[in-house]
Formats: C-alpha cells, sequence, structure tokens
C-alpha cells in the first residue's frame, strides 16, 4: 500500500430471520434478527484521491452507502473492494463495503473515531441508501449476532450464539432487499419477531436454522430454486435455510454438498471486521 | 477430545488504565478503562467429571472462580488450561479461565446459554472471587477494548480503538489483584477516569499508551523494575506501559526488544472468546 492508504476485512454475513423496525433517527433504525457472519468477506482498500472512484473486483461501481459514509467522515479517496462473495444474493456486501470504508478511511486520515463511531456512521449509511438495516452492527461484531435491538452504537444490543462450525453456500441469484425492506414488512416482521424468541429461547445453530426455515416460509420470501435445494439438504439429514435477501441458501457442515450442490466453503468468522 | 468435551481459547488482556466501581449486584460491579487482548491467550478444555480437577499447563491449581463458573452453570467438569502467559502478571489469566470454562461447559453440556449469558457467569465468578473486575469483558469483545461503563451484558458498554498491532511484553513477577482492589481505590480511579477520557477525546493506541504511563505513575503503581524498562523503551524511542496488576511491561511493536530486552511477541487479538 502507499503512503496515507489503509484497508480492511469485513466478514460477509447472511441474515437467516428478521423484523424490521424503523423510526425518525437513522442511528436508532434497523431490525432485529439472527445471522452467522462468514469468513468469506469483504477486503476494502482506500487510498487519498481527488478524484475518487468505487471499484468492486476491478470493476467501477456506484455504491450509495460507501459515498455516504466518505461524505460523512469528510475525505475524499478510492475505494477498492475485492471479495469471493456473490454481489446483491444477501452477503451483506454493501454493509461490507460501508463498514469497510469506514475503518479504511479513519486509519488512512487519521480521523481518531472509536469503532463505535465507524459502526454508527456506516449503520447510517446503508439505512438512508435503503440498502441495510443490520448487517453492518453484525459484521462489526462477527461470530453467530443475535440483534436484540435495532440500530447503531449506542442504541442497538447484540448477543450471539456461542457455537462455531463449518457453512457451505450456494447462490442462485439476486433479490433486491431495497424492494422488499421498503414494501409492507407487516408479515415479515411478525415472522421474525417469532423466530428471534425462539432462538433466544433455545441459542443453538440448529434452533437458529429451524427457525429460519419457518421465518422463509412465514414471511413467504422462498422462491422455487431455494426452496427445492432447502428440501434436498433435508432429505439428507442436513440443515439449511435461505439468506436474507437472495435466492442464497446457506447450510451447516457439508450439508449442500452431501446433497451434490456444487457449493461455496467457509466458516462462522469469529472477529468483526479489523484493519489489515 | 472425547465425547461430551469442549475446548474454548480465550485472548489475554492488558489493562493500561482503569477505575473501580462497586455497587451491591456483582454484574453492575466492575471496571471502566481501556486494555489490548493479546492473540497469547489461554486454552481451555472442558471434561465432564464425577471427582473434578483444575490444571494450569499441568499443574494442579485451585482458581476460586473456575469453581464459581461450574457452579453457576450448574456442572461437574475437569478443566484444563494451558497458556503460553505468566500467571498472576496482568494477563488477565484467571478471567480467561472462568470465559473459557464457561463456553466450554457450555458446549460439552449442551446448556444453551447464550454468549451474554456465558460472559455475565463469568464476570461475576471473578468479581465475586476478587480476582478481577473487566478482564472478562474485554476478553469477551477482542480488539483493543474500552470498558466505558462498569459490568457484564446487559450493564455494561464497550467501545474500542480502530487499529491493530504488533505487542511485546516481559514480566518480571506477580503483583496481587486481590491486594489492590479490595484496598483503597480513591487515587487510582481518579487516574482511571482521567485516563479514560484522554482516549475517548483521541481514541488511538498512541494516546493510550500515553495515557497508560500517566496512569500507572499518578495511581503510584509503578515497580522500579517496570519503570526503568519503560524508561528504556522511551530512550529507543519506542512507546511502553505498566500492564495491570502485575510487574509487567508492554511494548507497541519492537519496543522492548529494540531496547535490548528479551519480549514475548505477540499481536492484538482481532475476536473475543471462541469455541475451538
Amino acid at each position: 500500500m502507499t503512503d496515507g492508504a489503509a484497508e480492511a476485512f469485513v466478514p460477509g454475513h447472511v441474515t437467516g430471520l428478521f423484523s424490521v423496525h424503523r423510526t425518525g433517527d437513522a442511528a436508532r433504525t434497523g431490525s432485529r434478527g439472527v445471522g452467522l457472519t462468514l469468513t468469506d468477506g469483504v477486503t476494502v482498500q482506500i487510498e487519498p484521491s481527488t478524484d475518487p472512484v468505487t471499484t468492486i473486483d476491478g470493476a467501477s461501481t456506484d455504491v450509495e452507502s460507501v459515498t455516504r459514509v466518505l461524505a460523512s467522515i469528510g475525505v475524499r479517496a478510492d475505494v477498492h473492494a475485492t471479495t469471493e462473495l456473490p454481489i446483491g444474493a444477501g452477503f451483506g456486501v454493501s454493509g461490507a463495503m460501508a463498514l469497510g470504508t469506514a475503518f479504511a478511511a479513519n486509519a488512512a486520515f487519521d480521523c481518531e473515531h472509536t469503532e463505535n463511531d465507524l459502526v454508527r456512521i456506516a449503520h447510517v449509511a446503508e439505512v438512508e441508501s435503503g440498502s441495510g438495516l443490520g448487517d453492518v452492527v453484525a459484521q462489526a461484531r462477527g461470530g453467530a449476532p443475535i440483534r436484540l435491538d435495532p440500530g447503531a452504537p449506542p442504541h442497538g444490543r447484540l448477543d450471539g450464539i456461542p457455537e462455531t462450525a463449518r457453512i457451505e453456500y450456494v447462490s442462485f441469484g439476486e433479490l433486491s432487499t431495497e424492494d422488499v425492506i421498503s414494501g409492507d414488512t407487516e408479515t415479515l416482521s411478525t415472522a421474525g419477531t417469532a423466530g428471534l424468541q425462539t432462538v433466544r429461547d433455545h441459542p443453538t445453530l440448529e434452533t437458529f436454522m429451524d427457525a429460519s426455515r419457518s421465518f422463509a416460509r412465514d414471511a413467504e420470501l422462498l422462491t422455487d430454486d431455494v426452496a427445492t435445494a432447502i428440501e434436498d439438504v433435508d432429505a439428507e439429514g442436513g440443515s439449511a435455510s435461505m439468506a436474507m435477501l437472495g435466492r442464497t441458501v446457506f447450510a451447516l457442515g457439508t450439508g449442500l454438498t452431501d446433497a451434490g450442490y456444487d457449493a461455496a466453503r467457509c466458516r462462522i468468522h469469529n472477529a468483526g471486521a479489523t484493519l489489515r
């Protein structure tokens, strides 16, 4: 890296179930729910620039939450993101780019924000862009985050499922987060609230997977390809569910390969976002 | 591991500055302050047993906070801890043993506690044993934790310094945590409160090291060997301070080796306590 540059890594995040909570304040707006952070994630490099560009895997892109983070921190910089994750498929790539930009820009420009400050800046940027409600706070924590209360620090509260596991995933394509979370979310939020309580009562990965399958069905978010893959994994004795929001299936252990799918493999990530 | 056994890793933790906050409730009692979690830490193995023993690095030992954690969770188990850290020298080994026991016992006995539950159980055990006030919550978080409010979840609040670094340390021997924190802590807490505000205003590792040196001096905790080592590192342009509470010096980067000390080397740990 050149002088004044910095690099951050942010884990991917699949949400299994969630409810939507909107307020007049973006820092208090967010989702409750449960998900898994992944060792597959997004690396974000920041370099001061007078003519800023953003790229992902080398291709020029325009990510509103990244632009908002840079404006909020008050700097002009190139943002270069690389990831092995599918984009727009429910892995929290936009949240990771926003959070990675916040961490790396703070380091590159010696801005002297705390970690909570940076999480709040990235969360607000995601909410205001309409691209996410809960990924950023989960990705800042790592592990298997339970989002007890919506919003960024100091408002949101988190807990976690104390387990680790190998995770597999396969993606059939995109779903628009913005379309779903800007629409009528009452049915979805009723199902998500019930699922969260189930996981809080029995905080294990197995319960989380079961509750996530129930949520996907009750919230009427399952697509045919996703439903088939979940059934195929189930038929082999495995445990899979749908990543919110993408046409993506994730499974514990070797559930997808056991069912004959050509799945990507990673693990639950122990840590939250970090500078490299 | 045998069936029903489980293993957890907990990072070491050096506190640079702190203030003491006692209440009638152990879960709300604790310290405010700032420290670093370390990649050198404690691995804890749990195995169900009808005649429980606790060992550290193979030697039989009696750690009150570990006994309290097992009683609180309601299980009987052997606890085998291994660590490369010096014991009783300010690295949070007792907190790590308590927290590692909580995580591993929860997994071995399928107790279905959340991570916050386990942190609270271990924190309360440490406070009631008089062996620590802030290590457990820091070790559950990872990174460079800022303890904003005392106590365990849901009471305590944490933030972090968004930096990572190589860390060196050298230890000249023990100091009794119990003797210091059970005595008059007014002078110490006044200095710790001032130091915490300094780090919150400028949340960088360099500010943390400066504030820690001021704290050690103002709180009158420096021993001669520690003071000499800190001065030696300073003379070589490095940055070192004292681990609370031990006759231990830690330094950023290669500060101690540059000053001619035979120091152990590790890094700031990105993650909190995790199951293996």
